[in-house]
């Protein structure tokens, strides 16, 4: 997905809060925000929105010397993710479904983002999303490729929603490959937080070697890349992954809530809607 | 009111809302943004909101060559305003107090904002105020100040919103002086536009001489500034005129509706919330 004009608000909106994760002083979020403001000539309408935020995330760093602000904030979202854990299970255990019961238990856990928003109540979402209509819902396409697939690449997307993430590979009944960040970048999961979430007891995990707040191709490693190319089926969360994995050549299924109206537009649905889409190969 | 680090992100949206009236093409409405950005380090926190929504607006004029990008939509929400005028003096005048009825469909008026967000719903809105508790409800003070002055100094604010203080104006009793805008800028009142919304009828219509979508006494014209030192009651409508007077040395009675979560939170109030705030002088 290409950067729309409406993200840039969004990005000085996204500094603000990432400084003040960082505890940065007023003074000190202000001259991030001249910094920044300085660099939008060299954004590129082109570019994804996440390579964007990468430049934002960086830029905190560098000022304030602090490599990962969101440490805190990711590990109270994991701890209660974690401690609704055992009661979500047995939802979709007692589920007519289970498979779409995980489904949206892990679309529920979409909400945990810092990046989009800052605040959230996974209780509340939870509640909402299950009784909640799909805007875009490929379901069967998803249970053609799940019974057809060997294995399956699992792209995560936030701490915390990592829990949530857990409960669904369960059910998925395949190898799964779950595929974190390669280094802290807002809340989203990297090695450290997947194996506090419990996933390396369901999946193994690798990193994308992608820095940004999503998946760029151009910035990912070798090993990443050549398992997106071969594998048969690719489950991608949240926005940032979709933002930057829209484009892509894969049958890739995107799941997420759309949390912005610029993201809801691009996929053609309304803000805060929950989507499960199986993207079109264009030929 | 001092800018706040959440409105550089809303300035930036404003440049693109402001952009797209003029009917910029969307690379014209980057550029404007990339120079609002290179302008970002030259904006203090120190100064009033309005005075960097002139800069904003200027630079729509400067590269577009548009001087009143929303000449039409305050053409259209006059006109809107005017259709309902007559059913509102109905609803005033069988009111058990028709100065509290006029003074809540004053701050009704105040969603005709196109600076803060974009879309309006009057009719909803005037529904909604007429039973809606004030956050901020100096009525007491209001109605002392009144029965003293001999006359009153009425700030206006928008476009539109104009039609609604025409209404107010009716039930104060008093001379009234009608303050507007020296210039086109986002959708506030100027001239023309109190004219067309019928206020010369009820009042003496001036401009403050300020060019900026607010009141900033700095920028404001010597006729003005005497009316505005000797008044007996002033009355400033909505946030723009808030922003820049909220440091007065004068009894005023700000009339608003919270739009932004930063103004709110100036005010100590929710967003959304409706006020009538008398002025604390410091002394």
């Amino acid at each position: 997905m290409k950067t729309y004009l409406d993200c840039i608000p969004c990005f000085m909106a996204q500094a603000i809060r990432a400084g003040r994760m960082a505890d940065m002083e007023e003074t000190g979020i202000k001259g991030l925000l001249d910094a920044m403001g300085g660099m939008l000539k060299d954004i590129s309408l082109e570019s994804t929105p996440p390579e964007t935020g990468l430049l934002i995330y960086r830029k905190v760093t560098a000022i304030t010397g602090v490599s990962d602000p969101f440490k805190k904030a990711k590990e109270a979202g994991i701890a209660e993710a974690l401690s609704l854990y055992p009661q979500l299970i047995r939802v979709v255990r007692s589920s007519g479904n289970p498979l779409l019961t995980a489904i949206r238990l892990a679309v529920a856990g979409n909400i945990i983002d810092l990046g989009v928003d800052g605040e959230y109540d996974i209780k509340g979402e939870i509640n909402r999303i299950m009784d909640q209509d799909f805007a875009i819902f490929d379901y069967d396409g998803f249970r053609e490729y799940l019974n057809r697939a060997g294995s399956v690449l699992y792209i995560g997307d936030n701490a915390g929603e990592s829990v949530f993430d857990k409960i669904l590979i369960g059910e998925l009944g395949k190898k799964v490959t779950y595929v974190v960040r390669d280094a802290p970048v807002v809340n989203d999961v990297t090695f450290g937080d997947a194996v506090a979430s419990g996933l390396e007891e369901v999946a193994e995990i690798i990193s994308s070697g992608c820095p940004a707040p999503g998946t760029i191709p151009e910035l990912c490693n070798d090993d990443f890349l050549e398992r997106y190319r071969k594998a048969d089926m690719i489950i991608s969360k949240g926005q940032g992954n979709y933002e930057g994995l829209s484009d892509s050549g894969r049958p890739v299924f995107f799941m997420l809530k759309a949390k912005c109206s610029v993201l809801a537009r691009d996929l053609g649905v309304r803000k805060n809607d929950i989507v499960l889409k199986m993207h079109q190969i264009k030929t």
